[in-house]
């Protein structure tokens, strides 16, 4: 009768809320175990598509940023990462992960954003550095933007800062056809020069280009010299590392992997390097000769860095997430010039003229 | 015979060169009263050349810097202006005078440049914030920019920092005609608010606007709120004063009356309210809040201000005269945000809303 179905159907009922309670629980434990955040596609939704290359590099994108967070924590126990997810009314958003004024980081970000919506044809051409033309229907092209972007500020003026960023595009021409290209870096900024450490962190970023095609390292390595430049000054932001844009081939397989190997290479490139100089004593001297270098760093990401630029300009962003990349404190001397075959000047004369640090 | 002709000479050139020598004293003594330092054209030149606005704008400027420098110097007794002389290799160049670090000023820059040369048509269109068409001749024109600025950063979070700048160009195009229009203005940038100052500061703008056309100060005082805006941030830099640009009516004798007015606001605007400050209490907080106002001050100047974008694009420029607007030290947080009914929740509702001052 009717009772008896009732019962089978609150019975049926209760074993699929149990299953489904089960099911949360699990992945409840698996994102606290892998990521920081629930990923912005969802997790179920990510496992539904997990072959499509969108998935796979959002599931990279949130790897990366709990390898990074998890590396940097464990160096500074007395400090933890805040944790913000936000959403962005105009589709997708992002989970931000700030370690503010800790005992060997004065600021650490790690960020993940995954965006989609409609682009302008203006603004789609202004994302690609190549400027390529692209076909819109009603002047509007869907679009889809993800990537982890990464500045760690350490305390010690010994430790450098470090910069990385990988992103991945698609855009929907108005044929349907799909565009799509990865971008991305890693690049690091002392305030004094060590060489040692300088050729670790090259060499590191060449052994993960080397797997891939010998011709990457020395091609993003000039890259990433050009790009970081400060042209009213006449200086790199840092010693470089590499850098690239616009990357569509050889294929899309192939680019990921690629991009795969650099984001594992960051914790291998700059771990050892805090390691080895978070506890070096230093004067007040150089702790101001770092605090004029940050200042450097926030000429080159207000003024010239394309990323920062396109982000501040772009109606719904997230102006906190986008400037986190800026040192928690920073200063300008007028006219200080340091002193000849001083530590100060060495430092300065790498990114004036940038060497070659793995030959 | 020849050598009562060799006395005679020699004795007119003895004289002539003692004649010279006073004047040179007279000059060099009067420069010492009235100026920072010899101003670009020469003092002589300017004489000669005393009729022409060029010359009575050059004088203008010099006398300001100097009238400006030393009614700060006056306030801050331990401290002293560095007085730099610059030359522009392309034509022309500044005379650059700082003070760092002071007892009062954390850093103090006025800046007089006079300088001349070739546009392209491209820059000769940046200039104008019209954006007016100019017919070159080759195309190059032929122009002469000259202007003080200055930018005032103390060092007490009580006193507000303040900017100035008035500036006048002249443009040469193809059949002879030439253009010409002064900028300028004068701005007010609090830490925390003070309803008193700020309408003290507004009301001397007005006053030096209202003797010349009553229109004046409502029109330049709405552009001085729109131009300081941080869009990406929805606030403005500071609580206004005046901005204009583009001035070329009614006549250049009239409008260099009205940018002189101006000019000689700057003192009995803004020294009375460092008087009444500087000696104010502080707490760290304060001047933690002054820091991250600074940080701001440093993204409206990087990203949005015309004259220093101009400026740092422009080949041959003086970077350190440019930057020297910056801050000595800045400080950004990740997402800090004032408590609600709080003294800095009441600085940020006027940048977010400018007030009316003086009604």
């Amino acid at each position: 009768g009717a009772l008896g179905w009732l019962g089978l159907t609150l019975g049926l009922w209760r074993r699929q809320a149990a299953l489904a309670a089960a099911r949360d629980d699990e992945e409840e434990k698996e994102l606290r175990q892998r990521f920081m955040a629930p990923p912005v596609s969802g997790l179920r939704e990510l496992r539904r598509r997990r072959r499509e290359l969108r998935s796979r590099m959002e599931l990279l994108i949130m790897e990366t940023q709990a390898e990074v967070c998890r590396a940097l924590a464990a160096l500074d126990p007395g400090a933890s990462f805040a944790v913000d997810s936000w959403e962005r009314k105009e589709g997708g958003g992002g989970i931000s992960c700030v370690l503010q004024d800790g005992e060997v980081f004065e600021k650490a970000g790690v960020n993940v954003s995954v965006v989609s919506g409609l682009l302008s044809e203006e603004a789609a051409r202004q994302m690609r550095s190549r400027g390529k033309s692209l076909k819109a229907k009603d002047g509007k092209l869907p679009f889809c933007a993800m990537g982890v972007s990464s500045v760690i500020h350490p305390k010690n003026p010994h430790v450098p800062t470090m910069h990385f960023n990988y992103r991945y595009f698609e855009i929907e021409e108005a044929d349907g056809t799909k565009q799509w290209w990865f971008g991305g870096g890693t690049d690091l900024t002392p305030t004094y020069l060590n060489e040692e450490d300088a050729v670790h962190f090259h060499k590191t970023l060449k052994e993960a280009c080397d797997k891939h095609d010998l011709k990457l390292y020395p091609k993003y390595k000039k890259w990433c010299d050009d790009y970081f430049y400060i042209k009213h000054r006449g200086e790199r932001r840092g010693i470089g590392g590499i850098f690239f844009d616009d990357m569509d081939s050889p294929s899309k397989e192939e680019v990921f992997q690629f991009v795969k190997s650099c984001a594992k290479a960051v914790v291998p490139c700059y771990i050892p390097i805090v390691k080895k100089h978070c506890h070096d004593s230093f004067t007040p001297e150089e702790k101001l000769w770092q605090q004029l270098r940050r200042g450097r760093y926030v000429e080159f990401n207000l003024v010239y860095d394309r990323g920062t630029k396109f982000g501040l300009l772009t109606p719904g962003s997230r102006i906190e997430s986008i400037l986190m990349s800026l040192p928690l404190t920073a200063r300008w001397e007028y006219m200080h010039n340091p002193p000849e075959s001083s530590k100060e000047a060495e430092i300065l004369e790498v990114l004036r003229n940038p060497k070659d640090w793995v030959h």
